[in-house]
């Protein structure tokens, strides 16, 4: 998948553009045209927003926009984003324990 | 990694507010915050950010975190977001063909 | 101007949308939309920006966007957005004081 | 108020960061961090933000770093934001026009 992002990015002559800078504000856009869909929608109604079929595009659409910015981003700066993650857990897990119930 | 979190989120009780709403107000924060470590950066410091540990850390915190809440994101809907991007791509390449050279 | 826009929302009945959640995320959106003509652009070609007409006409635009929901935001809470400016200088004067030069 | 936010600038030698791109990156994280403190929120908590001290001193904190950021950018590149915005809701009366009853 990676790869395929690079070599697409590539082949159009647009990695001039894509600094981390503009690739994070690029990344932040996208999200928020994520967000939009959902400004306005009550609790039950964002949980149901797959029902209708063109909300629906929209929303995978906007999904693979935010992925391919993050994945761009991080492959320009070298960054393994599922390895941050997984140490992200780690660390989380001895912030947040499991509360034991008696 | 995707059944890593949402076991991780289960267990603390954290799915009650992780309406798809919320996940996309969250994800959109997280970008912001991504975004903030470069803000004032020209290009070329943007380029050279992990070069810094401190700001090397952040940077890698940040991406976690926003690969964590497209996943939640993605996993309360039901949306696999690579197979979105690979669909998204096929379109792209459709709407942005390479020239060919001469 | 505050009135004017609260009247324009009553008598849209738009007023059941704005609550201080939906008005943030709102606002969230329409600042990315500006973030967003300037996204790929370098820093000289972003101080130009008002030199394509188009590109001014949708600064404009979403500028005026953004203060509009900030306004709409600080009117549902009761906020005075000016009065909260004053503050934040205030303190803002202590934190970071002028150097004097010798 | 936008004199007075010029001068701060203008005495502690941060102008030169002050391009109009970094300009409408920074008002776009600092509405994130406005977003931030409602994301969890239910619409009814969300209307009730400012019964807590504590949240309610964040709230307008975040609401004048808004504000600053918005009159920051319209300063640099000479634009009126409530001329803007008068102009905006000159057009929009025409997109949508009240209904009349009866």
């Amino acid at each position: 998948m990676r790869a395929r992002l690079t070599a697409f990015a590539a082949a159009r002559d647009w990695e001039q553009y894509h600094t981390p800078k503009n690739l994070a504000a690029a990344l932040s856009v996208e999200t928020s045209e994520l967000l939009e869909i959902f400004q306005w929608l009550t609790p039950e109604q964002s949980a149901a927003v797959l029902d209708d079929p063109a909300t629906g595009f929209r929303v995978h659409d906007e999904v693979a926009d935010v992925l391919a910015y993050l994945l761009q981003f991080c492959h320009v700066l070298g960054i393994d984003p599922v390895r941050a993650l997984h140490a992200k857990i780690d660390r989380n897990e001895e912030r947040f324990p499991v509360e034991e119930s008696g």
